[in-house]
């Protein structure tokens, strides 16, 4: 195992830790129990959002809190859901009296944890609510998880709903708009190379130099099959067709499409992958209205990607628009 | 060799596709010749600033191509810097009546096309200047370079010589500032992983399964030393250490601590990294007055890193933070 740690049992809290240094403006860590919260935290008369879940998705959750998006994230051990408690203590130290949501992605662990934190939040009078992502399309049980997984769609989830609450909905109104993004979105990914838990040492599964898991999960969790190495065009038509079929996405359609590496891809090859995603979709009539192109849902260090689209409506992109100010993504602001 | 591509002739020429495609609203991509530019391009009374190189250390540089920044980008095939043509093309695109600023690291080709760029572009009345970035202290002379080479301060050198160009200054005010920036940067890196020319299809070099090399440069090209892994704070020390003894660096400085990924090293060990830098810096009384955590400029996939430290002065600093809008860096607008 070759990475630039320390003790890997040290691993999340001092990243968490260098985080916090490189980013005080935006975001204040608390370490007892860990979490992060925006600096200017709780704002009053705002709903609190919180998410949150096994480290090593960086910059997911954290890299997205600060104004227009996450209040709150709560970092587990590697590929680990954070226990009730940090998501309690994030819970209480966003609430500005407006209710909290929790945006949490279908994994069994994060749901079931999430679910306690909610109950003793709301025994000390504080409104949860929480919206459930499971935008994978690629299997319908897994590992990890009932039902489909929670991926991609999570950063357009946070970010529309993080964009709604800024400008002042309510609770009922937040949690609505983050299940319409979750309801329109979908998303599958694909791995070249495996990625190792700092804690196990090895890596997680194994790919021969010429193989490709297609519907891999962010944990490296097994995908549909594994085939050898195509073209780019061919794994970015592997991956869109069923996303297409799925919802279904259909010509006269408007849709954000967001291109995520897995930790490992550069830039380059996301941007050749992005180009054919995007001939795809206009040779169905599809309108890219939005997109997002970079690293924001990792498995460490693995090589692949994931493409997800979410078909936008002018309320979606409004506040796919507004301003944020966090450490990962920024604009307009 | 397992990369998300085409045929790897293509390479350069898809992927700067989908980037245009992909950032229309900031960019513009013109391919005969091939270069980036500014979608408002040009910009009358604006001093024009114009980068590049060799692809595969993106987002360098057509990432910065936008408000604030480049004015235009050149991208050379992998590795291999851009011919004169393409550079006086960009030059002339860019050319607000202001004059035009080439910004250029040291590499022999970059260097010898850029000159020859800017001597066609005066005959056709455009006055250019160009500043050489030479911020790598690993070696002092390279593969590639006599003198020098131009690596992680060219993103600060972009930066801040982008905001000088934009609130107006003069070209001369434009490279003095640049050149500043550049006396006062330093950098080094180190790689865990080689990375794969894609029409070479095999690693640039081999490194064991327990060995890193130490200054190595942005094209995989040999450093100072190769040795055994050592944990990550120990890494920190091995480029910072050089990198304060060089300007030097003394107590009461304050500086821009720069964490760069080179491409395959996730933001957790970029973090756990910048931890420990900082925390190695404020022991010399040093000061982080600003910072900068991510992959900004890489080498395709190659797993590693490397430290930049830029001493500022209060006006560098009013100019990082000036609004800067581009695909790959954008705040406070």
């Amino acid at each position: 195992m070759k990475k630039i740690i320390n003790d890997p049992k040290d691993v999340v809290g001092e990243s968490v830790d260098g985080f916090g240094r490189a980013h005080a403006d935006l975001v204040r860590v608390e370490t007892d129990p860990l979490y992060v919260v925006r600096a200017d935290a709780p704002i009053a008369g705002k709903v609190g959002l919180v998410s949150g879940g096994g480290s090593g998705h960086e910059p997911l959750h954290a890299g997205y809190v600060g104004f227009g998006m996450l209040d709150a994230a709560v970092p587990g051990a590697v590929f680990t859901s954070p226990t009730p408690d940090p998501i309690l203590a994030a819970t209480k130290a966003v609430d500005g009296g407006a209710g909290v949501l929790h945006i949490v992605k279908n994994y069994t662990g994060d749901v079931l944890n999430f679910e306690t934190a909610a109950e003793l939040a709301a025994a000390d009078g504080i409104e949860v609510k929480a919206v459930v992502t499971n935008d994978d399309v690629a299997v319908k049980d897994s590992l990890y998880t009932a039902g489909r997984r929670g991926v991609g769609g999570t950063v357009i989830v946070e970010k529309i709903a993080g964009a709604a609450a800024e400008r002042g909905d309510s609770l009922d109104e937040v949690a609505a708009i983050a299940e319409r993004v979750n309801a329109n979105a979908r998303s599958m990914g694909l791995a070249l190379t495996p990625c190792t838990v700092p804690h196990a040492g090895e890596p997680s599964f194994e790919l021969a130099d010429d193989e490709v898991e297609i519907g891999i999960g962010i944990h490296g969790e097994p995908g549909r099959e594994r085939i050898k190495l195509e073209p780019a065009d061919a794994l970015v038509e592997r991956l869109l067709d069923p996303i297409l079929e799925d919802l279904p996405y259909a010509s006269g359609d408007r849709v954000l499409l967001f291109v995520n590496g897995m930790g490992g891809t550069p830039l380059m090859e996301l941007y050749i992958a992005y180009r054919h995603a995007a001939a795809v979709l206009d040779g169905r009539g599809i309108a890219v209205e939005r997109d997002l192109v970079g690293n924001y849902i990792t498995s460490l260090e693995m090589q692949g990607m994931s493409i997800t689209l979410v078909k936008l409506d002018d309320e979606m992109i409004e506040l796919w628009d507004a301003p944020v100010q966090t450490p990962s993504l920024r604009w307009g602001r």
